[in-house]
């Protein structure tokens, strides 16, 4: 347990962060990327070693500790992102599945996060009903982050927005192109760009991703177009609306059952799973509520999306939502979406974990974070 | 496999060791612990991050080498302490569970012993049978630590000790108070003060935490009352008792079947689940055995306890061997006993796996054991 | 994903290197062994930590860097070779059994190829079908190297060679011994000794091991002779013989049904279980078929083995197909191969994930390889 006496910081949704702030661990995301990045390219040489001693390390917030990730469900691009993530800081992931900790069955949630908050120093957890992660802050020593919700969903939104920004001249033919590889090998600093406000189109279930978004994209200057089926099932809970309307986000947000409107003018078009862990009973109900969902480009033409509309999905991806032209064509970011999994996941853990720090953005951050 | 030549050393229970040897090994956890929290602190800033270069750290014995954790049983306190302690050390631990490796099933125990003995550089492990960790260390070609067995559960015990030690001042007032946040990260050696000796009660199972304390805490000048039901399986088995009146233990040992015997004049009152992993098909009947064996405030009262009284839990707890009044309270020591789980863990690594050392306590090694 | 433009290098099978590229791996394999050894002995004193910061230390081009685990199997020397391997290499393993990740089953093996390579730097797999590896092959961006798959088992021969070569003076009296502890910690540089050309009899199913065996034992000089009783199932299948015939091996290679044919002149027989994981429901017709095939003195007696012949198995062992007598006798190498698979998988991690570079072995590669 860290010896602080500051109040334990954690994150349960980015409805908690403010633009500045998500901002801030936006670009100190692409920061510890291009920082880290040289440290994992095959090594070429002695005189290559050496070269590298040159290199700025990333930050080694994490050194020594241990970062509890408590996982009730698996879920590939979390987990290898963190556990990458925790190394490149200097520290370990400590990987606790339900085959090896099952919270709240043997052990009360409170005196689990007591016991577990006290010999590592962060909390990452994917849990099933969201009031578990909040049990979990609530008793933990250490900062919890959570991981995914039934309700939310933030890292996955952090590395959509960076993956956007990275992408600014896909959006904005002014924008300066993204560095080459050299360029980010370079010592030379780039900052982080800004896209270009965007209409930004959702077809599919109401679910933790989506919720982060709603809370998060109208506040960064995006409009939202959601298309769900009339059920009340597909709509946003009544807790995660109410931090819509009390963030002001509903203004921006679009809600339709015609993925056809949804699309119209959209620059992005994003979809889920309508399938998630647990919902395999419910396929052929969801197979048959969401047709006509499915991502195509047909659809997109139809629907009077931009011409150079993109495309992106949190994965794993099944047909059903997205065809295969779209899915590997160049309209997709789908894969620069989960590398950048992990470069979220380090600059959230760095900061939270790390530093209990998540400062506002300010010109010094934005420019020169420091490592 | 480590290069060595002398005999292996392996440890199954505290019995093995001397009072000496035990109290080194507690003076060493808390040298460890107070070298290595402030490592574990947030980062303040990059002041603050230079201010640790100063900082001595802890022993690096591990460096390089990885302690395999055989567990044939799930257990957090144990792994995760193991996991965090390896890290601290310079090493890793690699998490062996049943779904990893059936011990005895694909392969003879002393087969595995030789195959991973020959790939690392330390076993811990909890298996099922006594009998076959006492196999692991028979064929091991480095240290094999008892992580936790059907007889023994030495590192339990271990952190029990720490905390009395850690609390001597909570049984004493003439004791020195424990250190404060400010003085465990201060570069000043602060000594690991002696508790007063202590009437013990223990109140449940005769289980491998009890064995451990059994075979100690007479020959560190305790006495301890048991009390469980009047039925052979609830009493210590032959092998342990023998250890016990081999020890010259059993002199300083009150055992009876009334609880309210047990706890008149303790100081300390421990008890642990009565139902362990694997016995959820007698549950009914152990509860009704049990029965009257909850700690509260009123057994203690009744059987007329030190009004100071303070209670231990080896934790899972389950609420009917202590209620919430108790275990959340003031007399609890339960969570710091989960927190020094970690440091007696790391000092056992340290001496059996890295060191291959398990000195006696001298003068020099109480006030000053090398990193 | 690390950031590089030359094509990204896989390893599925022996048969895709050259003998000088096999020899090159091997003097790396006993260099980076006698480079490591030293780290990993038990830590003597202040004085004895001094004198190891002037020891040499090993490659460590998985600094930061993370080697994806993905093992549909369990397997318990590979996996814990790997991760002792990449830690001794400065990075770390990260292990995705098939509780972790279903490859192919909620996402295909093109997109977790995608993901996986683009958040580790190297793939280490044990699949089931080889074509599922040869398609993580086609989509990673970073290096996968074969764990184990139903067609090749490359990492095992390697350890089997470096073992050969060890002990090349059990073969041949005027070879030199192997160096005892000292020699091996001391700085001196030891080359490595060919091993004179050997008659290897391998008895039992055509499985991976065999099949690398068959593509690798003739091309560095031996004659191999192998019996399996007379079923096509029992036989080499067709794609693993395509690649014997090209690579030229046949000549040297003599097939029977008869235990007793295939031990003549043998130096060395091999054997291998045969009822592998997932074959338990043939093993009443299995076991009929090998009878006879158990490995024994009198069968290598009565078939004419060279009488100083010696043993090899790649374990886990059952009795079937070896005898206690021979397997835990003077004649076994079957330890020395299991802690030899640690050196060569990290050899192999070294070259293949941390420098993408397996080159031919040279003179100066042979006798000082660079860390």
């Amino acid at each position: 347990m860290a010896l602080a006496t500051k109040a334990v910081p954690h994150l349960m949704t980015l409805a908690d962060l403010s633009p500045g702030q998500i901002q801030r661990i936006l670009a100190h995301s692409y920061h510890l990327k291009r920082t880290a990045q040289p440290w994992l390219a095959p090594v070429q040489s002695k005189s290559g070693n050496q070269a590298k001693l040159k290199l700025r390390m990333p930050s080694q917030s994490l050194f020594s500790k241990t970062v509890a990730l408590l996982f009730s469900k698996r879920s590939t691009r979390t987990r290898v992102s963190a556990e990458t993530a925790a190394s490149l800081l200097g520290g370990q992931a400590l990987f606790l599945g339900k085959e090896d900790i099952q919270i709240g069955v043997n052990e009360t949630v409170r005196d689990s996060a007591r016991v577990i908050g006290g010999l590592c120093e962060g909390i990452f957890a994917r849990v099933g009903d969201h009031s578990e992660i909040e049990e979990l802050a609530r008793y933990s020593p250490v900062p919890v982050l959570n991981a995914l919700s039934s309700l939310w969903h933030p890292t996955q939104v952090l590395a959509d927005l960076l993956t956007l920004q990275e992408h600014a001249h896909l959006f904005d033919p002014a924008a300066p192109p993204p560095p080459n590889a050299d360029d980010l090998t370079s010592q030379r600093y780039r900052r982080l760009v800004d896209v270009r406000p965007l209409t930004v189109a959702y077809l599919g279930d109401s679910a933790n991703v989506l919720h982060d978004m709603l809370v998060t994209y109208p506040r960064l200057g995006h409009q939202l177009r959601v298309a769900s089926p009339e059920n009340a099932k597909y709509r946003a809970p009544k807790e995660v609306w109410d931090r819509v309307v009390q963030l002001g986000c509903d203004k921006n947000i679009h809600w339709t059952a015609d993925p056809r409107d949804a699309v119209k003018g959209a620059d992005l078009v994003v979809t889920d799973t309508w399938i998630s862990m647990g919902q395999e009973a419910e396929k052929a109900q969801r197979l048959k509520d969401f047709e006509g969902y499915q991502v195509t480009e047909k659809l997109c033409r139809e629907g009077g999306a931009n011409p150079d509309w993109k495309f992106m999905h949190c994965l794993p991806r099944k047909q059903d939502e997205v065809d295969d032209e779209v899915f590997y064509g160049p309209r997709s970011l789908a894969f620069p979406v989960s590398d950048n999994r992990k470069w979220t996941i380090m600059a959230m853990f760095d900061l939270l974990f790390g530093k209990w720090s998540l400062l506002e953005r300010t010109k010094e951050a934005a420019e020169g974070p420091s490592a």
